[in-house]
């Protein structure tokens, strides 16, 4: 069916108010749109009231913490709010401290949901003329290469490039699978695509369910993929003081939010336009007869500007009935 | 045949030391020689005098020089210079600044050749207590996601993280193949596999010399390791001021080294532990019957010390041939 945004976002808020305060709301709200919006829904409305780790099903212990760790680090303790709470406050600190210090390095720990989209964050630092690094561990899902048993979340890297007109934003699950995937063709009753993951005898599968007792494959199938899986577990989960392979539980899902100043090693205008010049380049560049070049990142955006430009979009219908009951009962 | 470890490391030195000072010719033996030990032959001896990016063919302008650009970063200017003798400066640089100001952020810039095996710079990096963090960008070899004209290097990604009682190491090309191992199979006469490379119209091949004026393949052949490539295009080779996609030839290849104190979030010691947790429990999870676990990385360093206790390696015999001559020459 087809909503107006307005519709969607009041919605949104009335079922996030019920636990949350208007500001802490309004935070969240505006990441799940952004995820809504542009086409990735497996971090949209799904996330707020679908599983164990939906973001109304969570009881915060208190407001999340920030540990000062040094003049260019911190730790967000997040005391069991979202992912997507905490998510804002760990950008806007990454952004405060790489303006003044060339670098701000953010990790957090002890949310329990998903950060959401990571374009959402990285569109804002970018937006400020700092390159984002922004990398994420979740419950274990993706084995070590040669293993069938899960170790690493799906474990997102994403990078946002400052640039004019806009950024580019680049966002991978290092999982051939996104756990909201998973969850969304679970909810909606559709089967997977194959080759994405496999079921606890280390056999493949497409069904969402049996995967979830399984395990998600590495995005390449290959060591590779494995490996980078492996290296956000530690930098993002095991790093600041969040969980990792199931060894330190009670730290929760993790993450890393870095802000980096390009007048680090060059100027911020130069640095722009030179992006520029590598995206035209790039976008110009020779095909087979009939392909197309893809720039990663820019659907995300374009479907997000297309949807704010149309002000509705189209959602899945029990979606909407379950968003409109969450957000009365 | 067989060859004992000092008399190639003799006949590299001699071969060296014909264009640069004792000094900087151990230091590029060093990391030659750890590549042709490693089993990484494609970074070993196969640079110092194969094609154009040899060490032999360069004519450098002059010592590299170390533009200070912030406290926490620093450009090295190769002038030509070997990327085999400009790593290990900027490793040393990023340590020494890592150590004092918990980052030490190095790019460099005008090298033409590969700056070797990434693993020996981050097995030093990781043994000083600090996280490694290096990519490198070359000349375009790789398109974008949906064309078929090389845009970026073969620009790997690699990690190193302190642990005990060693550390572990993770080193990728973004493309299926590596430009190294085209050159080895070129100068061997032998095929590349099917899937890592196109020639010239967009159409497979297994032929390195097609292949080289085609475009190899990103290392999932999707937008994926795509987007990968152009992120490493990006921050290694636009970003310090060397070429990328071909738009700044002038600046030729560049690199990002980085060193981070694992104290940024979390006390070293404990860092160390949770790693070597993480790794026992990778290291000995479930599997398929009869399949093994591979930790990245470990067979190159296993293989680099099993070559150093044999005191011998095996090389082919036309490429030894060849070093004897370069040696003499």
């Amino acid at each position: 069916m087809k909503v107006k945004i307005t519709d969607l976002e009041r919605l949104i808020l009335s079922s996030l108010r019920k636990k949350y305060s208007e500001a802490d709301s309004q935070l969240m709200a505006d990441v799940l749109l952004f995820g809504q919006l542009s086409g990735k829904t497996s971090h949209g409305i799904v996330r707020l009231f679908v599983g164990n780790s939906s973001i109304l099903s969570q009881t915060p212990k208190g407001k999340p913490e920030i540990i000062v760790k040094s003049k260019i680090s911190s730790i967000i303790i997040g005391n069991g709010n979202p992912g997507m709470l905490v998510g804002p406050l760990a950008m806007k600190e990454a952004i405060r401290i790489a303006k003044k210090e060339k670098i701000g390095f953010m990790g957090t720990k002890d949310t329990h949901t998903s950060s959401g989209c990571l374009s959402y964050y990285l569109e804002k630092i970018a937006s400020e003329n700092l390159i984002g690094i922004i990398i994420a561990q979740s419950p274990p899902s993706t084995p070590v290469s040669g293993g069938i048993e899960p170790l690493f979340g799906t474990n997102p890297m994403s990078f946002g490039i400052p640039s004019d007109p806009r950024p580019f934003i680049f966002d991978m699950a290092t999982s051939a699978i996104s756990f909201g995937a998973l969850l969304k063709a679970k909810t909606l009753g559709q089967k997977i695509p194959t080759n994405v993951a496999i079921d606890k005898y280390g056999d493949p599968t497409t069904d969402p369910e049996e995967a979830m007792q399984g395990a998600t494959l590495p995005f390449d199938n290959s060591y590779k993929g494995a490996g980078l899986a492996m290296i956000v577990e530690i930098l993002s989960g095991l790093w600041p003081g969040a969980d990792f392979s199931g060894l330190n539980e009670q730290g929760g899902w993790g993450n890393l939010f870095v802000a980096f100043n390009p007048n680090l090693l060059m100027d911020v205008k130069e640095f722009k336009e030179k992006v520029h010049l590598l995206l035209e380049k790039a976008r110009h560049s020779k095909t087979r007869e009939g392909a197309t070049v893809r720039i990663p990142g820019e659907h995300t955006l374009d479907k997000r500007n297309e949807s704010l430009k149309l002000g509705m979009i189209d959602i899945e219908d029990n979606l909407y009935h379950a968003l409109q009951k969450a957000s009365k009962g």
